[in-house]
């Protein structure tokens, strides 16, 4: 028997996400439920895989699959593909394992023909809505199969619109929907050069075709990088009869959730649009009604979807998302699913459903998007400086939030703009698809167009920015790069402020400061701190992050990077008086001079870090990196070092490297230069005692010694630290304990971690430059080509983003392994920007790492994170 | 009971040399052979480890074993050691594992002060001898324990010879001698502060310790660098009797090698000086006579040393290098090794020593150093530019083989201009163990005094440079930077050509060419040939080194490079055009126009590669290095390319790279390009179709991808190459078989190299970058801080250099053993530089690699390091 491929919705249920993808596993599930979901069937995600390995072709077997499945479809409905008599019409949608929302392709109203069209009108008595639905046909088929840009077929309603005077497309009658029928068809004969597809069965395989193809279209492809989806998952289709919310006054379509996904607060919310179909709401063109006022337009159906509502909430046991379509006054259900939600709804709801006594502690810990904490923790308003500004105008709250920044009115601007450092507000009239990498560098998005559940809300949302949408007083003007609101005209480059949590646009600027932590917060942490075994740390320089840090949960110091204390105005002459310095004489007597501004450094980080564990990397980079490199300012300083212009410069030159990431620097210097370090022990050693001494604490430093590749270099700077700090210690007459440890980020020094942990009594994993040696990969450089690689398919996230579990991974295990060898108590940490990625902070937790260490904002990200990592590795048993 | 850590000669064997050192295992050796050995005691190698770990000081209990075994010798020679009646005196040598000529220090007569010199004089009945012993041993003592340096002590004497109009020392009478004697103890208190030690006990400790100090001298962890001797062996001491070559006319003292070193022409062979220590030979001060002419001064004496020279050569089966003295008419031996000798001399005496069936073709095969082999490859000079030349003057044949290069008067100009890429001939009055850095850059070696065995010629011996010594009739002007010979002055940077084998100086420019291989060489490479697993191939580029490495005994080519050749005038342009291209199309025009450069390339590589194996390794570089850097170039480049200085200029702007060792490179570019590799692919087809139809071969190009670190990226190139090879092929109507491969050479490769051998039918060990990325080192900078690694004992040697089997090994064995998991036939070898480096060969012998690549030249280096690597583990077994 050859294998299945295709699935009646009646022969799925919702365990078979893998095959039948999240939209048709959730039909079938529906389906089995008793609820009213008009049927069909779906082709399954190996099918999808297995036209990729032919060459992106779909086999003669398949296609007989489907026919045959499309055969039974007309018996369950009582309908005939391709009658005029008594058509049979059918969506063709997407729907992969995980949901990605408007990133794949949607096809309405297939089945539809010249003649087809003609018996839908004489059996639903309503021309109009038949010639509609076939020129809705037409663009979605010529956009979507066949590359017709959809604005062309867009032009041909307004022009027609403008001629005859009327301004919203529902004014247009039955001879206005015929007439752009014949020109849309003229243009689709202009592009393609043949006759548009009258054959059902043709426009079905096409259409299917379409869908899978558009799993690899380059939405769909960084979707899948922001949000870790395997290309390898591919997408379901789903062939499904046609209902019509668009059949006049008795017909509508909505989207509702259970809970409010912006808050979590229970109740029903969502919005709907009398006669129209689903494109309409999720596109944003026109302003639906919410939910709560179809109880009063269609009471029955209102009654009836509340309870599907409740049932389906109760069955998922989770906050659904739900789209229906009345056809008639009948009550269909098109699609239900886990509902996206900000992260205050996220907390809320796993919080409340824990009290509802609908899931454990640990179900709802596994509930919330570590990535979404983020949002929580951005910032808000600062009151006193919004008391100041008056807003000019207000959108709909789409998603939490506060943002000031510069107004740019296309993604690609906002993307450069981002990219020279400059804070975003993607002005839009709506979002689409396309604008997502320009939607993730903005602080926030503001549209004129669309509601909460427009795609511009969703997308927010689900990226944790803040979003303004459905402005209908903003005048956007794109191509003049302005929008107007009453009298003020914002003019690209201009700084406005949006809130997403009220909705108000200001034209000032307004401080915005970080977000307060609720109490849902603090509740659901609790549960996730009590579940993990990792440790979280932060990477923190200075006493400010280091208390933010530990407010958000920080258990220590996990990296405390020396080197950019170096480069703060008072400090930087000193260092580069070090660098010039030709003698170790010289060199000793700029180190002294940095010496008591170290120090201060370590007091506060120490008093700041209240007693939790303090990792200190000594100096890393290399010593060029402190002095100037044009000429005028080479010039200028010096001028104030008292040298020639040539003196200075020979020094530049001198250190000028070919790669200087794998230069003289890390451990090298010291080395080189053993009196930097030595500086550098007396400091944390003094502070340490200092602070012992002041303020009853009992720290205990861990100096990390950086870049360490054989045991030797590791044995080498040691003796320097622990020869300095052994001294100073017994001068002082006090006891101190102090670890003296490595990072691991050499490869070399992974493969012989054994003979390295006889010296370090902890690792820590420097993951970004692991993973650049690992790969070769120069950071600086390899944004270059790493977009061909993601374009063909060659990687499929950011291996500096997320970590290389596979390769990189590799290292950290053999060190983790090899370092236990000989020193089977080693702590092991990681400190790279991974610590704070989820699925990086899953490894790790698998790893057996003691710690991970990450930038403050992380560190309840982290927190979630390690908790699932210790569900699931407990499930996995 | 305590460790032992002295022995008496006659204590030990020649088995025992990991602890006693060479010079006291054979002293040991000759001593149980019955041999006239004056007999003395050796503090252990471990005594010398002990020093170091205790901070570089000697136990007490040390020392008291050293007085315990001052008693024994007393008792064996019947004198007694500070005592003026009947002095002992001992010498006090190094002696290291692994024989390191002049590395480390010797210290004479020691156990003289101002009383038993008095009771030496009397003895002896020769005041003159004996004050003379006196102040040798106040010099080289202040020298080598105090470290006064020597030249001042040299410069009382040479004013007292100039005051009195004298020019040897020997023509010095026992007034003088007492006068030197007085200003020595001077110049010792003025540089000490206190008086020359008088204590004998106290010298000889101070004597045993500086000799363990003298094991970490620069020149002598620079000598273990270059000869791969581990720090950790350290040198025993041996403490021996003092004889006296210097006591008169019947006295005197000589070296001697069994055969001749520098032909292995079976005879006696050395010199000797009468009335003279053994310095005075070593250092060349004086100008010794052959040891044959010692059968007429002293004929019993010499028959007695041949009797011992023959026993000695066939008790150790090799050719024997010893020193003997005569004092008064009776022989001593001092010392017996294995003999250094040039290569051609090591061939021969293997051979020789198999004809004559003292040993196995094995253990000739164990006999000769592989990096020896090198210096028989090496230049001679060009008959017939010989012919023209006249040769100035002559000095004795030292080392052979000839060079011509610019003269330079000290080790650190030589050095440096080595450094700059000249040729240099290294001139000196008489050469030191501090110029062996100078030497080591150096084409040739010339000096003005020493013989055959002075340290000149045995040093540019061991590292097959060529030298001419003791050429008296040239007067070395240090000071003035010029030589004089006759009327003609050779000024610093001048040009002059020396010939090591026949000892002739020119002042002439005189072409060289490749060495002639001799029978012995064939003979012997021939069971080196049977005896090895390994194949051997060769890293060449273009026809001529193939040809070469062929002829040299190469397998095959293992890299070919396909950079290099558009590099070439007339390609670099049509390779500039390609890289300014800003689309396919042109990229592929300018492609077609290297097509047809690159198939010629191809084409003659195969048929110089006469019929084995040839791996192609496809574009590696970042393609900035194709183009212009500096503005001039850039602006007459743009005009030759019909474009604007700005566009080019902003093509190389954006092109720069930060790290370019870990930028867009390698397999990278064809991501990006895969036109280039299409084309290469096109290239190399063509060629081999082309070939194997006009040539009656059989090609089998081997296609290598470079810098692979995941799987993916090989199967995307990987099939831009089958899939325009197979075409090609299908197109011909021919059959031709390819293999695609790629380079190990990422950090991550090594790791993941069970999932890229699914794609991969071979790897290549790209050891030069893989080096670097495991370390982290980038080569281009990492001689900046290397140095300092190796001055503080981190690294022992050149990663570059050697391969670190440790690490970069182990990556080797993990991508190995990975990689046959997927593919057990993978076929595995490697080419970077590490691919001529005996250790290295024999690492990879022992990690089971199918063949190593290398250097034309080193191609018969490898043959031998990899026919002894082979017998090594079968010994091991």
């Amino acid at each position: 028997m050859s294998k299945k491929y295709v699935y009646l919705f009646s022969e799925g249920n919702e365990s078979m996400r893998g095959i039948l993808g999240g939209k048709g596993a959730n039909l079938a599930e529906m389906t089995n439920l008793g609820m009213p979901v008009p049927q069909g069937f779906t082709v399954s995600t190996e099918a999808c895989m297995k036209y990729y390995e032919n060459n992106e072709s779909v086999s003669p077997e398949l296609i007989g699959d489907i026919y045959t499945y499309m055969i039974q479809m007309e018996e369950m409905t009582g309908k005939q593909f391709g009658c005029p008599e008594n058509p049979l019409l059918v969506s063709v949608r997407s729907g992969a394992r995980a949901s990605m929302p408007g990133m794949m392709d949607t096809i309405l109203n297939l089945g539809l023909n010249d003649l087809v069209v003609e018996g839908l009108a004489k059996l639903t008595g309503n021309s109009r809505f038949a010639y509609d639905s076939y020129r809705r046909f037409i663009q979605m088929f010529s956009d979507v199969v066949m590359g017709v840009p959809k604005s062309e077929f867009e032009q041909i309603i307004d022009c027609l619109k403008t001629k005859k005077g009327k301004h919203q497309d529902i004014e247009l009658d039955e001879a206005d929907m015929k007439h752009i029928l014949k020109e849309f068809k003229k243009l689709y004969f202009r592009h393609m050069g043949s006759d548009f597809p009258q054959e059902p069965k043709t426009q079905l395989i096409e259409a299917i075709k379409a869908v899978f193809r558009s799993w690899n279209n380059e939405r769909a492809v960084i979707y899948r990088r922001m949000n870790d989806i395997p290309s390898s998952w591919g997408t379901a289709v789903n062939v499904q009869s046609m209902v019509f919310g668009n059949m006049g006054a008795t017909s509508g379509t909505g989207v509702a959730f259970t809970r409010d996904p912006s808050t979590g607060e229970k109740k029903l919310y969502g919005e709907f649009l009398m006669n129209a179909q689903g494109e309409d709401v999720v596109a944003g063109i026109r302003t639906p009604q919410p939910i709560s006022e179809l109880a009063a337009a269609m009471p029955e159906a209102y009654e009836q979807f509340l309870k599907i509502a409740d049932t389906l909430e109760k069955h998922y046991r989770d906050m659904q998302d739900m789209e229906f379509t009345i056809e008639n006054g009948k009550l269909y259900m098109l699609q239900t699913r886990n509902g996206k939600r900000t992260a205050a709804a996220a907390l809320r709801i796993a919080v409340d459903l824990v009290d509802e006594g609908m899931i454990t502690e640990d179900e709802a810990i596994m509930k919330v998007e570590p990535k979404q904490l983020d949002s929580l923790l951005h910032p808000q308003f600062d009151i006193i400086s919004l008391k100041q500004a008056k807003p000019i105008s207000s959108g709909l709250p789409a998603s939490p939030g506060a943002a000031c920044g510069r107004v740019y009115f296309t993604a690609e601007d906002a993307k450069k703009a981002g990219e020279r450092g400059e804070k975003v507000i993607l002005v839009r009239l709506e979002t689409s698809p396309e604008d997502i990498e320009g939607m993730y560098v903005s602080e926030g998005i503001l549209t004129g167009r669309g509601g909460r559940t427009s795609h511009a809300a969703v997308v927010a949302r689900g990226m944790g920015r803040c979003c303004v949408a459905g402005c209908g007083a903003m005048k956007v003007k794109e191509c003049e790069k302005c929008f107007i609101i009453d009298n003020h005209v914002v003019h690209e480059g201009d700084y406005i402020s949006i809130d997403g949590s009220t909705g108000n646009i200001y034209i000032d600027v307004i401080k915005t400061v970080p977000a307060g932590i609720s109490g849902d917060f603090a509740r659901f942490m609790s549960w996730a701190d009590k579940k993990r075994r990792l440790k979280v740390r932060t990477n923190a320089d200075n006493p400010k992050d280091t208390e933010q840090a530990v407010a958000f949960g920080a258990e220590g110091v996990g990296l405390c990077r020396t080197e950019h204390m170096f480069f703060v105005n008072d400090r930087i002459h000193a260092m580069r008086e070090m660098i010039v310095s030709r003698t170790a004489v010289q060199r000793k007597k700029a180190l002294d001079k940095l010496l008591p501004m170290q120090k201060s450094d370590f007091t506060g980080i120490f008093r700041a870090a209240r007693g939790y564990p303090v990792t200190i990397r000594f100096l890393d980079p290399p010593l060029h990196e402190f002095l100037p490199c044009d000429k005028e300012e080479i010039e200028a300083i010096a001028v104030s070092m008292g040298m020639t212009y040539d003196e200075l410069n020979t020094v530049v030159v001198s250190l000028h490297e070919s790669n200087p990431m794998m230069g003289h620097r890390g451990c090298r210097l010291a080395v080189s230069y053993p009196e930097i370090y030595e500086m550098q022990t007396k400091a944390v050693i003094e502070a340490a005692l200092e602070v012992n001494l002041n303020d009853s604490m009992s720290v205990e430093p861990e100096i990390m010694i950086p870049l360490v590749g054989d045991v030797n270099e590791l044995r080498y700077v040691k003796k320097i630290v622990t020869q300095t700090a052994d001294k100073i210690i017994a001068t002082s007459g006090m006891k101190l304990s102090y670890k003296v440890g490595t990072m691991i980020e050499i490869p070399r020094a992974a493969v012989m971690a054994d003979e390295i942990a006889t010296e370090a009594e902890f690792f820590s994993f420097g993951t970004n430059d692991l993973t650049q040696m690992a790969f070769g990969f120069s950071r600086d450089d390899a944004s270059k080509f790493l977009d061909d690689y993601y374009a063909k398919g060659i990687f499929e996230s950011d291996p500096f983003a997320r970590l290389d579990t596979a390769g990189v991974g590799k290292f950290i295990k053999l060190a983790s392994d090899l370092g236990r060898t000989t020193r089977p108590d080693i702590k092991l940490g990681i400190c790279g920007e991974h610590g704070g990625d989820p699925s990086s902070v899953e490894f790790c937790h698998n790893a057996g790492l003691t710690y991970v260490s990450c930038s403050p904002f992380r560190v309840p990200i982290a927190r979630l994170a390690a908790a699932q990592a210790a569900i699931k590795s407990e499930k996995a048993k």
